[in-house]
């Protein structure tokens, strides 16, 4: 086979088959395709697509080229949530303990920051000693001994798709929907889950702002999971104001340790949190028969979300993983950020927008996520809302808190939480953050 | 500046600017951007056309790469000529003698052979002893002693352009009329010529089939001429077959001496070679002011070439760079190809076609052309044409020879001459090769 022929055809607009991307990913896994054929071919991807089988081709060829994680020898169901992406989405760190409770597998592959969404890694990591490397064979021990462990990329899984994915990121090749799906499912496949629930975010955080691209992006990522063979549902949810009141990695992890842990005071629950975290609960556990329905599961889930089983196994997890429990126990001792500024209404009405996309970037500029792939992240660093959308203000009232190191970081976010922030005369409508579920 | 954000911004479909092409083209040639972003940019740039200034950008970016070739200290005007490619096209071997032959310059830096297509300087080298690779200073002493010299590409000049061409080959990213566009012209602008004339070949043997395209093309390249300050003028002519009656290296260089060579007996001189020689002669002696009207360069022309003058010339050039004079004047006692084969007429009737991408592919095989950069040639290696469309034939005569070095070679091209191939019952309509002046 010929690269430049494969690359040519695909310029062409016509479809690959499978022994062409099977041999251009092996080859290029090999060292025997160049980059620059790779990026050449990726670039007539992004202008002529990827159908469904070529989507299926590229994700089973991504899975090839490492190990599978095999959970068949422990006998019960499993499963995997997926987000696609957002501002203060913390919601898989509470959802793994919480499903884990139910005697369901949680097999957790997370990612990092990237742009402005942030990522589980990071706020695990935050959590001093938490350890998220570790080989396939320690990953099934941990599973075996918690049902549930959460951990990073590791090589030994799709590393073709690790090296692509790489490549994507610099030559602009990131945004096309077919190789984002084979790049998401390979690795969900390769991970062992037999379930898995996609949050499709939607609106200005995300990643898709409208609601017919990510219902094509859910559309796909099912049908690729099905045709390996892996149960799944997608849920749309609302991306456009951050998720809960906190952005920043240890402030989302002191989120979720104020909802789990029954012993502390609930006064600053977020609803839409909330929301948003039973409701993926509710189709995690049905998806994996655990529950008749999605309320049911929900019910359950919220039950087991209060009765401080989901902490324990929180806990357990942190524990398990190296991380410092004392810290967990004791949310306040945990470092705090040198600097700190708010943001202030600056007159009366209620809240009408506070923009995500804009308060992730400013999250970034506090140093919560990276700019360039080396830049150490501040764990400690980020952005409160006292406020959500439809709240009344006065003028005065305290609408963010943000905690930074430098001045000089605390002015960047400054600027853009303005600019995030509108203050309307009338109360705007509330919207379920629960999009749409398509299964 | 940022390199993806460029790839991004043209994967958009927005013009780059100038500032932008620079720092794309300068980092790459300095090593500083990689080949995968300079590969993403070219298929973007495939897909999305650069516009008339960024051609401009690029072709300038390419000419600041390396030196430029300056005679301006030769008071005499300078021309040369550029062929988009073709089968059996040779008409530069004889036009560079012939138009130095009017005290003009012609600093001729020609091509390898390219797919299907053949290259002057293969034609060159197949003269023993032949030289085309001189320094830009030594380029120049040559032209100030005989007007001419013919040689190839040099690192001297545009270098940027050599690397990308070499990106593009390997990419699958050549076909893009604005990258066309700048890769040519670059290179005309800097080997020196104060004018050009450019033959845009269209039908089955050119690289662009339709007159639409080629049109297109040539108004690109006459535009960006005319930007850097070269006369230019464009000619479209016809590929449809193969140019003469020879078709091969050294065949090409015999049958251009047949023409020049005033003792040499004219029994099978090619109309239609004839034709288009003499009026890019024509052309490029009106574009230098040599000649009042194309028809009046045409004469002048015709005059020198039948008189001696033009084959003197020849002689001269070979001398001078190295070439074995006794083989131009004794053309027999040229190695002869082991193999020979002939396809004949299998009824009797008309030549309809003699398709001249089959030849072109046909002649590849037989080893006149490399199908890997590595190949080598077999200069003795070719297609003699015993007809020509719209001849009458009855069926037996011979068609083709064809020359090799292994009767696999024959066999692979013996097909695809037989596909060439096309035999009527009526006499086909005769064109002129000359289709249209563009000025």
């Amino acid at each position: 086979m010929n690269a430049v022929e494969i690359v040519k055809k695909k310029r062409h607009g016509r479809a690959l088959t499978k022994d062409e991307v099977d041999y251009f990913i092996h080859s290029y896994v090999a060292g025997t395709i160049p980059d620059y054929q790779v990026s050449a071919l990726l670039m007539a991807i992004y202008f002529k697509g990827l159908n469904d089988e070529e989507t299926r081709h590229f994700t089973n060829a991504y899975i090839n080229s490492g190990k599978l994680v095999d959970l068949s020898h422990i006998k019960k169901p499993s499963v995997d949530k997926h987000s696609t992406g957002g501002v203060g989405d913390k919601t898989s760190l509470i959802l793994a303990p919480l499903i884990a409770c139910f005697d369901v597998l949680v097999p957790m592959i997370s990612g990092r920051g990237l742009g402005h969404t942030g990522g589980t890694l990071d706020k695990l990591e935050s959590i001093p000693g938490f350890k998220i490397h570790y080989s396939v064979d320690e990953f099934i021990k941990h599973i075996e001994k918690l049902n549930v462990c959460m951990i990073g990329q590791t090589d030994e899984l799709t590393p073709a798709d690790r090296k692509i994915y790489a490549l994507r990121d610099v030559t602009a090749t990131v945004e096309n929907i077919g190789l984002i799906t084979a790049s998401i499912t390979s690795k969900k496949i390769a991970e062992g889950a037999k379930a898995i629930v996609y949050d499709v975010k939607v609106g200005s955080g995300s990643t898709l702002p409208d609601v017919s691209s990510a219902k094509k992006l859910a559309e796909n990522l099912m049908r690729t999971s099905h045709d390996f063979g892996q149960k799944a549902i997608a849920v749309l949810t609302d991306m456009e104001s951050p998720l809960g009141y906190a952005v920043g990695n240890w402030l989302e992890v002191k989120e979720c340790i104020e909802i789990m842990n029954p012993a502390l005071e609930k006064s600053k629950l977020s609803a839409d949190l909330l929301e948003v975290t039973l409701f993926l609960a509710g189709v995690m556990l049905f998806v994996t028969g655990k529950a008749e329905t999605i309320e049911k599961g929900i019910y359950s889930a919220g039950e087991k979300l209060t009765n401080g089983g989901c902490y324990s196994k929180f806990l357990a997890i942190v524990e398990n993983q190296g991380g410092d429990v004392s810290v967990i126990k004791n949310i306040n001792s945990y470092k705090q950020a040198k600097l700190s500024d708010e943001i202030r209404a600056n007159k009366d009405g209620f809240i009408n927008k506070m923009d995500s996309l804009k308060a992730g970037l400013a999250s970034v500029e506090l140093g919560c996520g990276r700019k360039h792939v080396h830049d150490k992240i501040d764990y400690s660093a980020g952005i409160l809302l006292h406020k959500k959308i439809g709240d009344k203000v006065k003028k005065g009232d305290t609408i963010y808190s943000l905690y930074g190191e430098t001045a000089e970081k605390i002015h960047s976010c400054l600027k853009l939480l303005e600019e995030s922030l509108e203050i309307t005369e009338t109360k705007p409508e509330l919207k379920s953050k629960i999009i749409e579920v398509i299964d």
